[in-house]
């Protein structure tokens, strides 16, 4: 399969997207191993699946700090080796050179149809660049609070006479962003916790464009474990009472979560996880703390309080002590090679067996790592069949 | 099904085997609900596998200590409710009057022919007196360190020969356990990390006489955290450079496995598990130390350094606070009623289905507990049919 | 010293101290050791300070639970020991009988003077009955939020006239204790961080009265820990960046503090004393948690981030589990001894040297445990002199 | 005071010694601020103790590999910016003139009384080069075991004879640089927990002579943190059952000390400093463990399990994540600022001043870091004035 497949990253400027474009890179010049690569272990049917050479990138983001002085500071917080960075400066700015200016409401003034037609033109410019077969549109920007809903979110021509009209903002970027991807025939998948995906106006465009999406918000740490620590105590029959959990982050993740609103999304998102895998009785405490000094890093601190045979009380507390960026990364990555199969496929809507992936998964109602994986080989299976 | 299963202990007047005697006569009596107990989930097939109400509890053991001394002091150090004991104290005296001596080379001279040929009779009168369809023998006696392999383990006639010898002393407790057990045509499985079952001889033994057996050394904690943290890492492609830990342990298996020699067969077995899973290239000290003051708690912390995506480095730690009886005794009771349905069945050999519950599985090389799971699930599905 | 003193709790049937009536009780019938009791290791002058034998105790409480029923709750969480419980049923019930309905606004309608009068008189009737030498009121009752100032918290006349104003509503429970115990010429004690002593009146009307008095909020666990650890860094010359902290807490602890204006004191207090320690430039999120599951525990989690040579980044992080009772219920006898002796040899106003017990030290501004100590032991030899 | 004073370090080529050297650098070089000096807060007087700039480095080592690639490494290792160590080139080229081949006996064969005249020579020719007058000798070299007692081990006569003795081998390193120290007129500190100063001989010699000293085994981490913690539960009276402890070492460090016969002097000097701290009754397991992985980073896990009022079992857990280097090498530097000025001042014999920097302190009972600080206060003042 010589066909090219684009990787358009909303918030293409950030710690999550220029770690998965200078990993991108090094993986292709084979400075480093895809280590934290899932698809790696997947043995994707190379005629449906695109390989690391096949794909391009390019997106959106409202900074403009070039990704070159982004990579640097990544490099100087431990996340990417100044090794590598030296070699992949040309990759870096032909990727620079494919991101163009990411939508926000406070510096686009007007109706929201305008921007989300010059969002679609930027999508489908990138597609005939670049020669590509197609496009898959992943959001690693900045978590948005949640939004109350509208009737518009239920209705396409409802939303339409709303995004036509200039003193209406019905869509956050996030959503926007999914119309414009969807409107100009992208799949779509949501690593994050904002409105994104949520609204029914969305996921109901889609499957009549006939794209698959995913989502939402990618399980990189505390959750990740929960995901298999939560299992591990139904499976013995242990009745777990509280799990409670602090996460301390720096970093520009930091200060956006720091603001409550903001943080809402995640800490649902995470809340919805847990009581999806023990149920609703469990005391289930969760901060998120802005600790800039941590800089790239993400800590975590969970305490778990447990009873087991006679009523005896016991407890596991871990504490994970992580790269966010190094960790979601490869998984951005591994999405876009995935979602671009499904579309190879003819698959449209949600893609739930790519579940594995999110702290929220769309389309399914397993929360259990083990279980996700097995349903993620699978598809992997059946959808090159 | 009116039958009778016998669950007898080796080691009957241990923490374990207490617990468990204990938390069978609550479970009756309906003063404890089953947490910790994984078979109430597995829907077992009534007509194959004996219900709480149909297993009669007896032993070995080399103590005298009353059954109701050996309650008081778990009561005190917070493993069984007072409460409960105060209203179980027929059962506790029943169970005690149905304990026998157990065998102990110091306190047995003379030929061990002799001595199996006692256990042997001790398992038959058990079963007769109580007019039971089946025994089912389980290993909770104090861990014994590994031995040098030797040509009477492989071949009956040589062990015969040898145990007739009233100069040697060719079999461990524990193995002698086991060749009785299945000498008198019981199943056997063993909880610890002894040599027990580890004889060709003795599982050669099994399978003509015809019965099942399972082992080997329960997974209570820290190996049951690693067998579903291991797995994560695993199906993440992060890497695992180190796995450290230390198991902090009161009450009389610390003082047991502060000798080092006794402790090597319970490192080897958690060695194996961890080796097993994420390949042999982890540095992985391992320690276990004796702490008294514990009492009947056990705390383990491990450290594990990884690395993801760009070889950025990142670490987990997680510290367990558990009562080790109160998570191994459900587990006894556990594979009492899926042994017994195995019998029943008709299935000898190893069972390797329940891997499940064993740091160092017989008959299975799966480590990964979400995999153990659905394997025992299928296989309480298959046998029951 | 023949003299009795008498001790009397503010919040007399809560946990602290029904745990405090449960000690002093043991420790005078020789029923355990004096562990957790710093006064034991003061070589207290017994001319001047109280001993064991000399504390007679009463209390005000708006709750009317028994004291043996509060304390059969503490035993059963593991608190206070079934076998000392069964020996001090006399001296509980004997206690029991001296206490008073405490008061709240919401079930005291009416002229705050007329309660703080009823207050005075309970005190005084205490005095009375039971031949004391002098009174100790220590406040161990549930934290109150901080209050806005008023004009009548620093003028002695308009406070009394806003007293006398059925309609208002001028003190918060613990400052009106705080008010009658130094009307009735009492030492007062705040083990907590609310209001209680923080008016500029009342520690005025302290020293016109001619009492001593000390607070605030009891240090027995994070606190405690971080007292000694800042200091550390310090001395060191290592430069904290961050130091988040988690506190779990069950039992009524929790649900109070739970409603986060309630907690609002606590955090000040908290926060102020990192503040002090290590300067105001820390990154330093706070949290509390209800977790009824823990019952009498509480677990802290602390991460500290810091810097060394050359800019090298490290960290530290503690978890604490302990049971608030047992930790703070000695400090109040050792207050209640140490502050009689106080008012024994004379001094009144803010006892700084007791700093030691508290996270907020009134009259200090030494948060240094080591320090603490060292000024603790100079004032009890000068104080004996 | 222009005076110029030597540093020479044994171990001049490791870890610690090479952060120590480009430390001084970027501290002359007003590149990095003095963070985890602890002389920098003490105000010492510089008619007395050495300010950065009159301080002048050299050194023995065995290693032959030049300052400048164990820099690069410690580089790597995310011990020294790389910003830095671009800028102190010069400096570290300089130092690395100065070292010389160090004494290992499997290198120098024949008479040790031979390899010690050169060491003097070294020492004395280092001084008159660089015109200085004093020098420390600071041992950071790696850890031997503790050798078994000899009669020459106590008597300056026969250790003279037993050096000219070409047969025999009577001084470890450590204790051969410490006589070639004395020897030269220089100071001597042991900085490890190497037999060094230990013997009655070398102390002897060092007063005779006339020049302080200095020990042993420094303060860094987990015993540091020991250090202000045991003092806590001592000051309230709390009960310590349990200390138990793990420590995963990287580098060089962690391979040297997981052979178990270099670990012994460690992990005596820890255990004597706990058993001083809390009595002989705590149960103190401790372990050091060999984790390549963790490069120069040193992680460690204690575990305290203690008891307060009315017998009531709490716990307290920390881990500790630090590079040893940079922890290290500040104190390295404070010592040859201090003990130089002891020096000046006209001190001999050991200065238990100095104990606040040690694990196993010379010259001082006191453990208690609290205690140290202000001891080491008193002292600078003391010397100065």
């Amino acid at each position: 399969m010589a066909e090219l497949t684009g990787l358009w990253l909303i918030g293409a400027r950030g710690s999550v997207a220029t770690t998965a474009v200078c990993g991108l890179a090094a993986l292709r010049a084979g400075l480093a191993p895809a280590t934290g690569c899932v698809s790696e272990q997947l043995e994707l049917d190379p005629a449906v699946f695109p390989g690391w050479d096949q794909l391009v990138v390019g997106g959106h983001d409202i900074s403009s700090t070039p990704l070159e002085k982004r990579a640097d500071e990544l490099a100087e917080a431990g996340v990417i080796p100044r090794r590598i960075l030296a070699m992949i400066g040309d990759e870096l700015r032909r990727v620079d050179d494919a991101i163009r200016p990411g939508y926000h409401p406070s510096s686009h003034p007007g109706a929201q149809a305008a921007a989300a037609a010059r969002l679609v033109e930027d999508l489908l410019e990138f597609k005939r660049l670049n020669n590509l077969a197609r496009v898959v549109v992943v959001n690693v920007s900045s978590t948005e609070p949640p939004v109350p809903p509208l009737p518009e979110h239920e209705d396409l021509d409802a939303l339409k006479r709303a995004l036509a009209d200039p003193e209406r903002c019905v869509l956050t970027p996030s959503s926007l962003a999914a119309y414009a991807a969807f409107t100009a025939g992208c799949a779509f998948v949501d690593f994050t916790p904002s409105p994104g995906l949520l609204l029914p106006v969305l996921t109901d465009l889609a499957r009549s464009v006939g794209v698959p999406y995913a989502g939402r918000d990618g399980k990189t740490g505390e959750t990740l474990l929960r995901s298999v620590l939560a299992p591990m105590f139904s499976a013995r029959g242990l009745r777990v009472h509280s799990w409670s959990g602090t996460n301390l982050l720096g970093g520009g993740d930091g200060a956006n979560l720091a603001n409550p609103t903001k943080a809402e999304g995640k800490l649902e998102s995470k809340a919805r996880g847990l009581a999806a895998l023990l149920g609703p009785d469990v005391t289930a405490p969760l901060h998120i703390d802005n600790v800039p000094d941590l800089g790239e890093r993400k800590v975590a601190w969970d305490y778990v309080s447990f009873e087991g045979f006679l009523g005896a009380r016991m407890s596991l507390q871990f504490s994970w002590d992580g790269y966010d960026s190094a960790l979601a990364a490869p998984l951005v990555l591994d999405l876009a090679r995935l979602t671009a199969g499904a579309q190879v496929a003819g698959q449209a809507g949600p893609l739930g067996a790519l579940g594995f992936f999110f702290k929220d998964p769309l389309g399914s109602d397993e929360h259990r790592l083990a279980e996700q994986a097995r349903e993620l080989t699978e598809w992997v299976r059946a959808t090159a069949a």
